[in-house]
């Protein structure tokens, strides 16, 4: 009753080799299960080969560049500093490289199969699912579905055009671009736009960000996100809110704001308006899987409607974020091996790594209202940090946390500062482990570090009565 | 039966206004109680003054130098890089005056009475304590002690006469030093000699550190002490170690080392051997407060051997940092106020703001091995971290964690490498809190980020086994 005699056996089939595809595959293997993963393009998926980590590339030169072209407030001066963006894109290129066959390495050291091709599910008996690549078939009756997203594309006029003409460009093309555009139009003002728009600015483009909503940096807390926005336009980028962009003209983007059509001149459109997830061509169908709303909706197991068969990462379409992904392949792999796990998205942390960088963790006020917590708040500058005042000339330092009055817990951190990338997870951790304020309040944090605003924070919210 | 009818009457008197000084003042305020502040120089101590902070902004200004003029590896290139060292100091000056204002106004907020005077012990009865300052005396039932700590001024041939011609220097005069030494030798490779080391080095120096041990940066893990010497002996700092100094000459320091006699040309020479806690000259011993070796012992609620007398911060001995003092002062201050609280040094961390930072929180290996913990470790390079290899260019980074196999606990943490400084708290909670590794395992880092090498080390030392 096999569906055929020469299909490779083995416990876990995983599709895609992105960050929820790959670490479900390490800790599987690691665990003892035989995995083989399928992976189409290269390891590590959009997040490493032009996402995340090409970004953070990129964004690092723009601080060094920054620093050697603006260091006089710090006693630094130099003369004719330059910014060689060929040579930023090699170094890119040669971090990527390096960082994929770590994938890669870690991989075969867990003893999993990394098959380089197209694989189509293509049935499923006796609660096996059976997968097919280059002519080849696969069978396990467990299969992990990490195919992941893509950027979506307007379809405007002059969008096709623009992209065939590498003027229109995505995420993956701007982390290739060579050259430094005269005019750049960035369309959507979310993570990836915002963190281009930093880059390019500093590299010396001339920047305009539209966005649809009347704010950017998507679910920020609201005051973080505006003072943002208003430290990159006294830096000179623009902006256009509560825009509709209708059209991509070969020197300009077309848009509507208040009723009126206006014209941005662009020499270079980055597309950055979301992204959507891959669940077609890969035979889905075949076995039943439900979608929704073009994404894969899983319980809290990433457990799919099919048994046997979970989703774990951008493909099921809400948080988009590589952490999520890592930790929701454990989710996966743990239950496939019979342990109890589950996903918990209370202390899931988001990060612009703009300058100066945005991050937050768990609810913001009106989520936590919303959800019927009584809050009580601190917001602060991180003007309280020692360390910041040290190292910082009027860039802005911004901190608001919330807190449940009734738990005596954290439940929602958000800062905007330096260093906000790195201090978030102490902040996250103690979302995450639900740590009551009287323990909060003991915890020890460095002198002198911009982490101190966490600490600041609770005793401000929290001081000690007579 | 009152010593004098003109006294002044408060809660609590508090001789020092450094870090201990001041939050034990501004908690004890906040909290409801009257108090006077007695501090003879500026508020903010050492710590602000002539320790922690200025250094930071001098170790920034140098971040900043370096990124002029070495920044052609991340593809930035630019002529003639200058480090103004006179506007770095005044830049520091700044920073320090705004710092010092702000711990001023805080204290205001609290309704503590600062007088700027020196203070003297001159009695108890009753169970008041009395001070006296400037002619007027001062009366209270608690008494907290943080008159902190003093540079280590070895004995030594030439070092009187270098300290009055300025070319021997303590951290105080080497913060205002608005010259760039020819040769710089360092006596002592501990916190202050390494990072003055790494600055003056950066600046343009000649730096030779010299060092009694065998190894610098003090209880550091030894592993992670190397790293960083082979680092900076890389970048063109000398080390003489298992050295001793004999005597400072006009243009040299000389040693001893392996039974030679040696010596290393300095035009200026830091002397950053240790430093003293201050117990002497305001009346310590009028009302009996025991002192050992130099400092004085305190229990776990930093009470001394006199009842309603506490004593915080370096002038206790041990720890001698500024978040070890801001957390004695709390616990002394709930004490006043009758509430349980203890200290706690199980979750202390230490930071070196080199480059590479040196940072570690709890435990080094052999300490837990000599506690009689079955321990398990991990240790790896910091490039599992995307954003570090993304970030970094030939700088070593390296991680040790220490964990207590019975319990399941992290009980150390050791991380050479950049944001080591910021994502140390991250490990601390995870000791402070005594989190299980099952939980452990479960909390979320963005990526990518540095604090992604916790997970990792989590994750190696514990991995899922079928």
């Amino acid at each position: 009753m096999t569906t055929t005699t020469t299909a490779t056996n083995c416990d876990l089939i995983v599709l895609g080799g992105g960050p929820g595809g790959y670490l479900a595959a390490e800790r599987a293997g690691q665990a003892g299960l035989s995995v083989v993963l399928f992976e189409k393009n290269r390891l590590g998926g959009v997040c490493l080969n032009e996402g995340c980590i090409p970004s953070k590339t990129l964004l690092h030169s723009a601080k060094v560049f920054d620093h050697a072209k603006n260091g006089t407030p710090f006693g630094v001066t130099a003369d004719n500093a330059k910014l060689d963006q060929p040579a930023v894109i090699r170094r890119k290129d040669r971090v990527v490289r390096r960082l994929v066959a770590g994938v890669g390495q870690t991989l075969k050291n867990a003893g999993v199969t990394v098959v380089n091709a197209t694989a189509t599910i293509t049935g499923r008996q006796n609660g096996r699912v059976t997968v097919s690549a280059d002519g080849a078939d696969y069978e396990a009756p467990n299969l992990i579905i990490a195919t992941g997203s893509e950027a979506v594309r307007l379809p405007l006029p002059g969008i096709a055009e623009g992209l065939a003409a590498g003027r229109v460009l995505t995420n993956r093309e701007v982390l290739d671009l060579t050259v430094i555009p005269e005019h750049l139009v960035v369309i959507g003002g979310g993570v990836i736009g915002l963190e281009m728009a930093d880059y390019f600015h500093t590299a010396g483009s001339e920047v305009t960000v539209i966005e649809m909503l009347d704010h950017i940096a998507g679910p920020a807390d609201p005051g973080l996100a505006l003072a943002l926005q208003q430290s990159f336009e006294r830096a000179g980028i623009r902006f256009a809110l509560g825009a509709r962009v209708t059209a991509v003209e070969p020197d300009a983007v077309v848009y509507s704001q208040n009723g009126e059509t206006r014209r941005a001149p662009a020499t270079h459109v980055l597309l950055s308006v979301g992204r959507r997830a891959v669940t077609a061509g890969f035979g889905l169908e075949t076995i039943g899987v439900s979608t929704e709303r073009g994404r894969i909706p899983v319980d809290d197991r990433c457990r799919t409607n099919v048994a046997g068969v979970y989703a774990v990462g951008d493909v099921t379409g809400e948080w988009m974020l590589a952490h999520a992904a890592y930790r929701e392949a454990e989710v996966a792999v743990a239950t496939i091996l019979g342990r109890p796990d589950r996903m918990d998205y209370a202390a899931m942390p988001s990060v612009l790594y703009t300058r100066p960088e945005l991050a937050w963790v768990g609810l913001s006020e009106n989520e936590a209202i919303a959800r019927g917590i009584t809050t009580r708040t601190a917001s602060l500058p991180f003007a309280y940090a020692g360390r910041f005042v040290a190292e910082t000339e009027r860039s802005p330092g911004e901190a608001k946390f919330i807190f449940d009055e009734r738990r005596r817990t954290l439940v929602g951190c958000h800062l905007l500062g330096s260093y906000a990338s790195e201090i978030i997870t102490s902040a996250g951790l103690l979302i995450g482990t639900g740590l009551p304020v009287e323990q909060m309040k003991r915890q020890i944090v460095p002198h002198p570090t911009v982490a101190e605003i966490i600490r600041e924070a609770i005793w401000h919210a929290w001081p000690e009565t007579r």
